[in-house]
């Protein structure tokens, strides 16, 4: 229907977000349209701000406005300290904890070959770059447990290592709060092997 | 963090979309930056492009460039029947069915009071002004069949036979395909009600 090419045009521009199918994408143009039409235009201008606006730190790879991130420019940090993420939540969640006033790298992704992501796509060199300044004197790996998360850990980890850099990981082990029998079994057994003594 | 902002504002804008969570806008928002930033300029230039061109038929009330969409400026349907749906896409599925050749009436919405949302929301004064024009003959009630669809049905039927229109509504009954086992109760029962003669 050519007289709806601009309705149809933003229900094929909604597919590019993950996880929205035809009919997702369909739902959201209808209910814009239909129910909020601010909402709408504060979020067409909130893409153009933000893709002329956000890029990388030059420091920590973040998304930041400035040259260098907020908190890449605190002076109150542990710069012998420096913690690997693979996204912006995960460096929040982190962040959240209270327990790591160091500084951060991020990704922006995990090694997946292929998906064809590759040690260029996560930043290495930018990574290796930061991580050999002469100050930093331990690297916290803080990727995710799954398969990718624990390749990218790993292949850092060896490249690191080679440079004479210290590496830590995050603690495996049983979550807090949980009952041993509802916990898998690869957990438990994780759990087993790096028990610590009291 | 206020040299976020961009991004954060973009976070929140993403909010606006119906069934979208703080997490999944966080996800959207990081995806189209790291990956997909021409998406998010189609996305962004396709809001503000069906923004201003998008508006309602003055026919049948559903979303169109022009004054009246493209179906209802068709002079091949039949003008006796009019079908009354709730969305668009209730529409393009009726006309997939390939079954009905008159023309069409879009509610955008149901019923619902809880909501806020009675006849004039449901835009009430200009359906009874469209199926009164004096060459409809018969209108075909095809709101959902749930409690808003059903009780929107209801009221629609009751105004319009008042006023001297016949009143129809699609079929209750087993979907086609479906193993007896595996139907609910109510709506067996339903069809044993609605049973016809072979």
């Amino acid at each position: 229907m050519k007289s709806l090419s601009s309705l149809q045009q933003l229900i094929e521009a909604f597919r590019h977000l993950p996880g929205i199918g035809p009919k997702s994408a369909q739902r959201m143009a209808y209910h814009l349209l239909q129910h909020d039409r601010d909402g709408a235009q504060q979020l067409s201008v909130a893409l153009a701000n933000a893709i002329s606006s956000v890029r990388h730190c030059e420091r920590c790879n973040t998304f930041t406005e400035s040259e260098v991130c907020e908190m890449c420019s605190d002076q109150e940090r542990d710069a012998s300290l420096l913690c690997i993420t693979e996204t912006p939540a995960d460096q929040m969640m982190i962040e959240q904890t209270l327990t790591f006033k160091g500084y951060y790298f991020v990704l922006m992704g995990s090694l997946s070959p292929l998906d064809g992501i590759g040690p260029k796509e996560i930043h290495f060199d930018k990574l290796i770059k930061r991580a050999t300044d002469g100050i930093v004197k331990e690297v916290v790996l803080a990727t995710s447990f799954n398969n990718e998360g624990e390749a990218t850990a790993h292949y850092i980890s060896e490249m690191l290592k080679v440079r004479g850099i210290r590496v830590s990981r995050l603690a495996r082990g049983v979550p807090v709060g949980a009952e041993l029998e509802y916990v898998d079994v690869g957990t438990i057994a994780r759990a087993f092997l790096d028990r610590r003594s009291t």
